[in-house]
């Protein structure tokens, strides 16, 4: 089974310069491993006529595929569609049909198109004009005699994905040869689990494959994300091989398995609560209104979620939550009898079924032998009693505040 | 003058799939621009020892200065060491002093070391050893009789991180040139105004440059950051030349200018806070807390920041915030008067000089013709009044509401 090989090559001084990081990159590779295209190579060159086309030169040689993203806006700063031009030996001609098309879409945005733009409609001889519908840069295809082929794509994310799934997607499906051999990855998310532990549960031998299948360990805030990946073989096959493999994760970790792919615990959380019609209350000292916002990102979180108090001040855990003054003195404000009277103050205050509570030490400063930096409390009171965990969590602020969030949630789970 | 040219590659299967973002490259090339180093071209490639050879040969004929990152794990993916040992035809010894102060390190951690970790300390002959403050696999520093060199470090960006700044730079800013020529940077951070807005106040050509230093418009959710760059000037020439041209914007466009470099809004607003003794507390709606998350994201905020609510639905606005059940009635939740007497009303129920509201609607449904998605108030309750702004905001969801809480510190300031 073969695999279609591509290079890509990312243009822009802001790349090389490290001020915009290369999120189109990433994408591209995801999206094209799933129809069988593998990425093996990728370069990075500034706005620089002779540095793109020598680039160009080396991947075509090495590989004869290439994909490029940027250097194709309306400023003198743009050279790929030059580069392209000299590598292939082809004229650059104005293509009427594409003026007329971006003046069109200026004038219906109301505004006059800025004369630099006419150089976005320069077309090298013999390239395919790729459409672009959310921006004036259209993209473009060459090939050569021998079947070398470079697509040449914008480098604004949204119109580069656009393009990609409009017209790169399917050209490629094509070419991505008839056995139809894909890379498939498969990704469960864990949480209130770490790595190493992960591993021991899933095999003696690690766990770095699962029948064969190899298994990755992606550690970070919201937990270790599991991903399996099979390479090489037909989609079906494929499919089938990554559900195996994943039903026997599932039977080893179920329990600490949330959801898949890009799966958010807020979204898992809030469509548990939704199915038994309950309501959830956040009370919030150290993250100080995270837990609220994670669970407001979800569109349609207003059926579940009512709101919360940031009771960043020990003076408000008493006025609005109605922790008693002399336990914030006896207990500290970072302890298990203070986290539960904030989770049933809230759930009492706000009128919910459910109240769920973070109290902590986020650093740098704060921490004390006794309760150092990272000593968190989440609670939960449901069913008329409060349930507290404290743990210690490793990392900075944020990271800290990240894993008590994450960590109330799974709590409400 | 000269600017000490270097390549870099950048290795591992998980940056070319897709599934880590290289954000290593970036804070490579910006932390070496200031020494004078520039980045010409990048390549990323998989853990693949021919692969990884190839890249490095190619960029050694070309620049004959290459940093690598990645590929120096104790796990058998990683193959950097071998590949860049065949390149310059060494051969691979273990280095016992390596492999003591591993195992030093593991029984620190109260671990025995895997055996897998040897590999960690296999090292080509000849090749200077760069300490790793962060992790167990160390850094190399190869060069050949013709002054060609790779500096090897790991992947892992806090390693990668601690080996640029301890041991990379000092060598690096010997090789930079008795000339001493530098990239260097300047960013002034503006909110509340848009990109074209902001060209037409900084000048008739549109602002591309200040005095011939050429200007960047960065647009994000913050608002639109202004990089000025100077390039193969000395450290002091460079200097003064972006004084003098931020001097320019600062007396252009001062008024929208919240600070420098990575500068935090947040961290802004707390400072004028603290400096006048005064207190905030927010009331948040459609933001559901993100404005107290971004307040307590810096260390030090709770002598300024007492707490809030989360008033996501209706009847926490009337119960928490006295807002009129009328008004939400007649007016709507989205609108000036329930905006102001939200702000009014966490002012008085939290005891603050500051009060802070935010209420919109972010989507992607609940819009009206009258009230689309992205129509947001935000108000400020101060000295016994309360005023408000409403706007309307493009973007998806998440845009909106960090629009909003962005919006909201802005006017607090």
């Amino acid at each position: 089974m073969t695999l279609l090989r591509i290079e890509l090559v990312t243009i822009g001084d802001e790349l090389l310069l490290g001020y915009t990081i290369d999120s189109n990159a990433a994408y591209i590779a995801r999206t094209l491993a799933e129809i069988g295209v593998q990425v093996v190579r990728r370069a990075t060159v500034g706005d620089d006529v002779d540095a793109i086309a020598a680039a160009l030169r080396d991947a075509l040689d090495r590989t004869g595929a290439v994909i490029t993203t940027g250097g194709l806006g309306p400023t003198a700063d743009d050279r790929t569609r030059t580069a392209i031009a000299s590598v292939f030996g082809r004229i650059l001609r104005r293509d009427d049909v594409l003026v007329a098309r971006m003046e069109e879409r200026f004038r219906a945005l109301g505004r006059p198109m800025p004369p630099n733009n006419v150089v976005q409609a320069m077309v090298p001889e013999g390239a395919r004009v790729l459409q672009n519908r959310h921006g004036t840069a259209p993209g473009l295809w060459l090939e050569d005699a021998r079947g070398r082929w470079v697509a040449v794509l914008p480098g604004v994310p949204r119109e580069m994905r656009g393009m990609v799934n409009d017209t790169l997607l399917p050209i490629l499906r094509e070419r991505a040869g008839a056995d139809g051999a894909v890379v498939l990855s498969r990704t469960l998310r864990t949480t209130g689990i770490g790595e190493s532990a992960l591993a021991e549960l899933l095999g003696p031998d690690g766990g770095d494959t699962v029948d064969g299948v190899p298994l990755a360990y992606l550690p970070g805030w919201a937990g270790v994300d599991l991903r399996l990946t099979v390479r090489g073989l037909p989609h079906d096959q494929a499919t089938h091989t990554l559900d195996h493999a994943a039903a026997k994760l599932y039977a080893r970790a179920g329990r600490y398995i949330y959801g898949e792919g890009d799966a958010d615990l807020a979204d898992v959380v809030l469509a548990l609560c939704r199915a038994r019609g309950l309501h959830i209350a956040t009370a919030e000292s150290c993250t100080g209104g995270m837990l609220g916002a994670r669970i407001t990102a979800i569109p349609g979180s207003s059926d579940v979620y009512v709101g919360g108090v940031v009771a960043y001040d020990n003076r408000i855990k008493e006025q609005l939550l109605d922790v008693p003054a002399e336990l914030l003195r006896t207990e500290g404000a970072v302890s298990e009898a203070v986290a539960k009277r904030m989770a049933s103050g809230v759930c009492a205050r706000l009128g919910t079924e459910i109240g769920v509570a973070i109290t902590g030490i986020a650093g740098p400063g704060g921490g004390t032998p006794e309760k150092p930096v990272g000593t968190v409390w989440t609670a939960v009171h449901v069913d008329g009693a409060a349930h507290a965990v404290g743990r210690r969590y490793v990392g900075d602020r944020e990271e800290i505040r990240q894993r008590s969030a994450q960590a109330a949630l799974d709590m409400i789970r």
